[in-house]
């Protein structure tokens, strides 16, 4: 195995920084299972609590995995970028004990507007829903004075 | 005041019925300010637990909140729908403290499909984003067997 | 009537001038009914040569119609402004003979980033589809040299 | 070369008889480069006509398109499917002259509702447009009565 390019080094401090500041995607016991330059995959076990009035995962809380592997995805280059417009097609449901995978690619890379899917899958790899997200970036860093930027 | 009519009356238990079975609402501390055939409007309050890496209001939890307003006014009329592709466009963050509103409103009423569209303001009636939400009814109730059909 | 203000006036000579230069626009026969700052009115008759293989209006020309309204209402302030993102829900169909009339509203005027509704509906005022448009303004004018900025 | 199977020429003659019939997408120079079970890749040539305000191909017949190649692949079991919702997302403009391709792939094939995604590409096969709809099928055939269904 190769020894990880400077590039995806960067992603991975970028991932860690975001993750460590974000009480929500904690509270959804988000986990980060891999991250490089544009690009993420992302965990979340459906729990008893995330279950809507029909009995399945709530279509927000999908959103919420998906839209988090987005952030993930487009600050991996250290260049702050928030979701502008997002879309989600719901097309199966997902039940409590269901780990949910969100996997995050970028498709467009543009100076300041940039364009991602994201496809969640459940334990038989099924597809879940499609997401499809815009994001916008700054010129601020997301690493924070002070975080460590060795690896 | 006027006395509420029956179509009204069985908003009221239908949104009833669904909010005590969705414990992901009931986690993010979403209340139901008001609910009629086609509408509601439901408020969150943004607290600590919510914030995202950028430290404002995760996304994917206002998206949340819409979508549980889409799920009120949808399943209104005691035909259980489910949400098929939402977009959301967030405009403004929330920050915590914030007492986010949202307001649903049908667009379109099919036989099948539905569209609704769901405004989040904050408590300074500033617009924090839109949302657009297509449903597919079925032909299940909501009310379930043994639950209060009275008012 | 009132005079027109002098933001009304501007709008008017936008709209003029992004016609008189959109050929797609005139292709379709597209007319504008009404215009003002960030909001218009289109209309356009749905020919024989418009139909898709299902004998209706093909949806790309009720989208053409719907984002012609988006650039209207866009670039309403002398702001080159383009289009982003842009969903449409298609809720009826338009048989040939229709006039549908295009209806644009700006729902958010952000510094660069702006939203916009556009209804769609039918001679008899139903309601066809449903679009929302993202756009994204420039520095540039939409009034070029040498046009006439006079009413 | 393998010869086609008997899907693949079910799809043909859907497609063919589906551009037979489709005015518009004959009125826009539309053309079939490529057609399978679930997929499609169409082409179309950018003349002046087609330009919009901006002097740029007008993002509506992007739209149509893209949208006639959602068409094409949804349609290619013979079962009549529509358009239910479509967002684009528009990356680069295209100019006259340019022959714009459009790849449309199906994501997810369920008994009702299926969803595509179509990717816009110029002669540089630079992305232009991201697009996904979805669609809804019914029992109708595509191909009619007479329409030979011999290759």
């Amino acid at each position: 195995m190769n020894a990880p390019t400077q590039q995806e080094r960067l992603a991975h401090q970028c991932s860690e920084s975001l993750h460590s500041r974000d009480r929500a995607a904690q509270m959804l016991g988000i986990r980060i299972l891999e991250c490089g330059p544009g690009h993420c995959e992302l965990a979340m076990a459906v729990t008893a609590a995330m279950l809507n009035g029909h009995g399945v995962c709530h279509g927000g809380l999908l959103f919420a995995l998906a839209d988090t592997a987005l952030a993930h995805a487009s600050n991996s280059r250290n260049k702050l970028s928030v979701a502008s417009i997002c879309t989600i097609d719901f097309l199966r449901s997902a039940e409590a004990g269901t780990v949910v995978i969100a996997s995050a690619m970028e498709r467009f890379h543009g100076r300041r507007k940039s364009s991602y899917d994201v496809e969640l899958r459940d334990d038989k790899t099924r597809l879940i829903a499609l997401f499809r997200g815009e994001t916008v970036s700054t010129d601020a860093a997301v690493i924070r004075e002070g975080e460590s930027c060795n690896d």
